[in-house]
């Protein structure tokens, strides 16, 4: 079997080992496999947990600034936390720091570390610093999301228009994948203004995060070559679709609440509608500009 | 200078870099420093966050048995939450795992990881699993206490009578500290029904962890040599004192409570009486076999 295959494979079979943890406990709203889980909190509130790991050499390069490191350490799941209609609140931050250069270099990570949370309102309340070969930094979020805020990947209807916040592709060779900004803003824009169907941020890139909100939905997805914003110097959709780490907003809309945005963001925020939602077909399908439509592959894995 | 030195002195650089997170969130009832961070939470409670990460060839050998790995991986954070007199309740896992044969070793690791969350009632609600060249594993946990119930290791008071719950040292050797019984009941029990100054779980060593409990409470430990209890095969005092990850609480009472804990605990518990904490002087004392004082150096860092 193919080397890279067998690998796919293997890690699907992780992802099975993971899922055997779904609990009964009923505080538990949503457990593993949207961007946080969401727990039952006090009043009109619930709880979201989320955490992300970076692991160098896998995540970023060795010689890395650590800053940029530290800062991206907790965007990603801030990130997270915006894609649940929510708001974070306290970190607790996992590290293991080689011994080379070390005073040094968890300075830098813990400057960009703190940078970030400061920009975002989150607390960091605790931790664990530990020896490793490998840098490897770990965070661990809360947040809160007003019960009526809820946005899940798996709300999606039929009919829904598709958005993207903003441009994609080319993330990791621009290094924008290190100091993106966590569309905090933006989240907090649409929650607030507008029934969201469905929402996640995009991470693995849109072709896999679509394809996982479609799952999620038991939906398919149609979306438009041409409508698909890329960023400068991205020239293939595949890059578009592929790159990942774009760290924008995916989300749908039912199409009254679709034009209404188009109107009522004009301005502020940019949002650009991809396609629409559909039970045609499951997974998803691109038009090109020939009117062809272009089978993407199902999902792989990544997060539990 | 000692590499050694040298290296400490780089982990109190650290350390010091990690304090600067201390926030002014009226949310935050307890920052970094204790077994678990402290926030508000709805009416008679508050929330419990702690994280703790298991690096390959540093906290486990390369090819130890991952179930007991995973275990260990709950297990000590449900002994931090246990601590601060709290219940645990839910946890994220993250996990970096080298390709080689991933799925069968992940297997393990998730079996280890399950059977401990069952055994004390942690929901596994999320986590995320990354590649990585050495296996880390990062347990981040929540858990509850009533504010009353509550135990923090700065609550000391002058005369107050320490105890541990088990006998300490050899728990690398014997393989102790990958299925040690985090002692929640023993936690239960005593905060139920006993005034708890102070507790926090055993993971460094008696030496060093009484050392952070008088730091935290302002106060010296005066410990008699003859009252420590050993693990079977802990041939010096030393031992005792520095091998660490006994995973057992320390706790002191009031001398009145310590009375009522010997008569109350017979035969459901054991409670050793070690020594007695004292405004004489700061840090820790051992009182030898011919009536000699001994001071322990100061602690050294690991936690934040």
């Amino acid at each position: 079997m193919d080397a890279y295959l067998k690998n796919i494979k293997e890690w699907a079979l992780v992802a099975q080992a993971v899922r055997r943890f779904r609990t009964a406990d009923p505080s538990v709203v949503v457990g593993p496999g949207d961007d946080a889980a969401v727990i039952r909190g006090p009043k009109e509130l619930y709880g979201l947990l989320t955490v992300d790991m970076l692991v160098e050499s896998v995540h970023f390069k060795k010689g890395e600034d650590l800053r940029r490191v530290g800062y991206k350490a907790v965007a990603v799941s801030v990130s997270d936390i915006a894609a649940m209609g929510g708001e974070p609140r306290f970190a607790l931050v996992s590290a293991g720091l080689p011994r080379k250069d070390l005073a040094r270099r968890a300075q830098a990570l813990f400057a960009g570390l703190g940078q970030c949370a400061r920009r975002y309102g989150v607390s960091v309340i605790g931790g664990d610093i530990n020896r490793s070969d490998r840098l490897v930094i770990d965070v661990f979020m809360t947040g809160e999301v007003k019960k009526k805020n809820l946005v899940l990947r798996s709300g999606a209807k039929d009919g829904d228009t598709i958005f993207v916040s903003g441009p994609l592709g080319g993330s990791q060779r621009s290094g924008r994948h290190l100091f993106f900004v966590p569309r905090v803003k933006e989240a907090r824009f649409l929650v607030k203004n507008f029934k969201v169907n469905a929402m996640m941020d995009l991470s693995d890139g849109l072709g896999m995060d679509l394809s996982r909100l479609c799952e999620a939905s038991r939906l398919g997805a149609e979306i438009f070559e041409d409508d698909i914003p890329r960023n400068p110097g991205v020239k293939t959709m595949a890059a578009a679709l592929g790159d990942g780490e774009d760290y924008e907003l995916l989300f749908t809309l039912a199409p009254a609440q679709a034009r209404r945005l188009s109107a009522y963001s004009a301005g502020r925020f940019h949002f650009y509608p991809i396609g629409r939602m559909t039970t045609a077909f499951k997974g998803v399908r691109i038009c090109t500009r020939g009117g062809l439509l272009k089978k993407l592959p199902p999902p792989k894995f990544r997060h539990f």
